[in-house]
């Protein structure tokens, strides 16, 4: 059996949106900004497309939903163009974000940094949520912008988004938020939720990896990223992805569809999954699971390197992380269980395990099976895990700890 | 029957490119970052795909290639950071382009100049072709950038880049070159010309559409446009797309295996087209062929409005062009026309034929003989072409045209 735990990283593209696509690679393969026919026959999926995505996060008639290449790019436009527009073009000078934000906003934030802008990070609790009146706290006259991440990726723990929402529209100050871990994980209203820029990306629910989407309050003006052909009303230049657009308007649908139903179905695999390794000696979990989307746990195992579990799973055929996949070549400490407050060394335990819709029962039951084993092989190979156990006759007794 | 002739503005995706895809969608899914045989599987095919594009290009282990989402972000890439590089963080100030680039290398020269930037817009000559010795003169020692079009998406006449290249070489300026129309089409030897950045575009060479790339000589410093999670050794954030990473591999490898051939094929479909063409009065097509890619012709008919001509070849099933497909929902004169010399009425009347490696002889024949009649339809409603014809007893006879 293969186990595929890693849902937060990418997923399995659905084989209903591979379907959708597949007509648009050699059979309508026209340039939908070309007057003629092979370029007008694709607006009637491009239309459906954006309906799909419209509906899905129920945007009005009045937002825009720019299609992009990933969420990264989604991220570094809303930043680096409310750099341009506000900072270089206007007189703010500052932006307000977190620590645990995924690297295409902390990386932006960096290089905004050099080019002179004051970036606050910050903290989360020991949820590893952020606290809308902490966020309150750091807006000043000279805040052009926060960005806060709607879910975690390595926790899967919400953030406050409606009360920070508020607090942004109140303060007159810009509010994006990375939807990545949220948009077909929980539900997502915009007619309930303010917010001006939210960045999502298809291959976080079962679409291809390589399109993502904008959405942008009320059509405001944010100078474009990619400039060129106007495609897109002139907001992202460069030839339209049919296929892809195509599918991730399938892939939104099929995700946000009865989303209560699908979430319960898949916080219950979780739930069992969590539970079992939770009964295993010193291992602990982060956040409350009733605030975390329902397909993620983290899960920090005293004495077991994640590298060293990650390891041993993936031996098993299970996939799963120690954080999120681009750092995931890095042998580095998980940074959202430092920032929660983990020391080091227990930030170096972190395993994150993402479930799916595709997720099955048997596969759960294989997985808990398997990390049991895993614990028992690597905590009898750690010396971190045997130094701090009880001990007998004044010695660590690595072969007695379970 | 029905006529793709735009190719210019995209290709279909060749049905060996979608098959060598697919198995990247619902298979072997993993994100290439992950450390477990998910992600790792997927490391064989874009290592594979990698090595096409090197060798389609001829680059050196010494150079870099990054793949993007297409060509419009390659080429804001280079224009962008060249910027922060060079101008910001520099004491440069000058960019040297042409007044026929692409719209993603215009529109960002215009972002720029916006920003402080001073652009020298080139003319092109008669044969719409950027001469060497022009560039050469425009140079100073403020100029970060040169950025010249390799071939023409308009008129398919190629560029002297070698030329240039040496030029650049010679005054220590940096070379970029929008290659999307030669990529593919006619050689391109990264070893015998010297340019710094090239960009291209699959879905120019029946590829899918949503990913390009960008070669970087000697694998020199440029600061990211998309910043985060360091994949593509940091030059390039945002999850690999590897189904279109994969096909742009296999697709440069079908177009550019024996190159010589296949262009030599098209050609010869194209100039039996061309030479059919001008055989009708008042016919007249931009730049000598041998300085053309072989599936290109720019052709004006006197009398003949543009836009009115692609409406009658759609009619008649035929896809073709007025110019770049960006700019085809427009009802602007042609911007190279102009450029070379073309009063705004001629400049109205061009119409863009571009032929692939999958176009037929029998399309061809239908071709030729739907746009006799469409001249002859056209031209007995153009008062403009009835008031320049001789007449008969004093007055326009537009029914005796022909």
């Amino acid at each position: 059996m293969q186990v595929y735990l890693d849902n937060n990283a990418t997923t399995m593209c659905d084989p209903l949106v591979v379907e959708a696509m597949l007509p648009y690679f050699s059979e309508q393969y026209g340039n939908p900004s070309s007057i003629h026919k092979f370029g007008s026959s694709v607006h009637p999926a491009l239309m459906k497309a954006i309906d799909q995505v419209y509906k899905a996060i129920n945007a009005s008639d009045a937002d825009d939903i720019v299609f992009t290449s990933c969420a990264t790019e989604s991220n570094n436009w809303v930043l680096q163009s409310v750099f341009t527009d506000y900072v270089v073009n206007g007189d703010k000078n500052h932006i307000v974000t977190t620590e645990v934000e995924h690297p295409s906003v902390l990386s932006t934030c960096k290089f905004l940094e050099d080019q002179g802008v004051k970036v606050t990070y910050l903290p989360v609790n020991d949820q590893g949520v952020v606290e809308a009146h902490t966020v309150k706290s750091f807006i000043t006259d000279k805040t052009a912008l926060v960005s806060i991440m709607w879910a975690s990726n390595e926790t899967g723990m919400i953030n406050p988004i409606k009360e920070i929402g508020e607090i942004c529209k109140e303060k007159g100050v810009l509010f994006h938020s990375d939807g990545v871990q949220a948009v077909g994980k929980i539900p997502v209203d915009l007619q309930d939720v303010y917010l001006d820029f939210l960045s999502f990306s298809a291959h976080k629910f079962h679409g291809p990896k390589g399109v993502g989407g904008l959405y942008i309050r009320e059509s405001q003006a944010l100078t474009p990223l990619l400039h060129g052909g106007d495609q897109m009303g002139g907001r992202r230049s460069g030839t339209l992805n049919v296929p892809y657009i195509v599918g991730m308007g399938k892939a939104i649908e099929l995700a946000t569809t009865n989303i209560e139903e699908k979430m319960s179905m898949i916080a219950e695999k979780r739930d069992r999954l969590e539970d079992a390794l939770l009964k295993l000696s010193d291992t602990f979990t982060v956040g409350d699971r009733k605030n975390r989307t329902p397909n993620t746990v983290l899960i920090s195992i005293r004495g077991v390197e994640g590298e060293g579990m990650l390891w041993d799973l993936n031996n098993g055929q299970i996939g799963a992380s120690t954080g999120s996949a681009c750092a995931s070549e890095d042998l580095e400490a998980n940074t959202v269980m430092l920032a929660i407050g983990a020391d080091n060394e227990l930030a170096h335990t972190g395993i994150r395990l993402s479930l799916s819709r595709f997720t099955t029962d048997a596969e759960i039951d294989y997985t808990i099976s398997h990390f049991k084993g895993a614990v028992e092989r690597l905590r009898a190979i750690s010396s971190s895990f045997a130094k701090q156990q009880p001990t007998k006759g004044g010695e660590a007794q690595a072969c007695e700890m379970h």
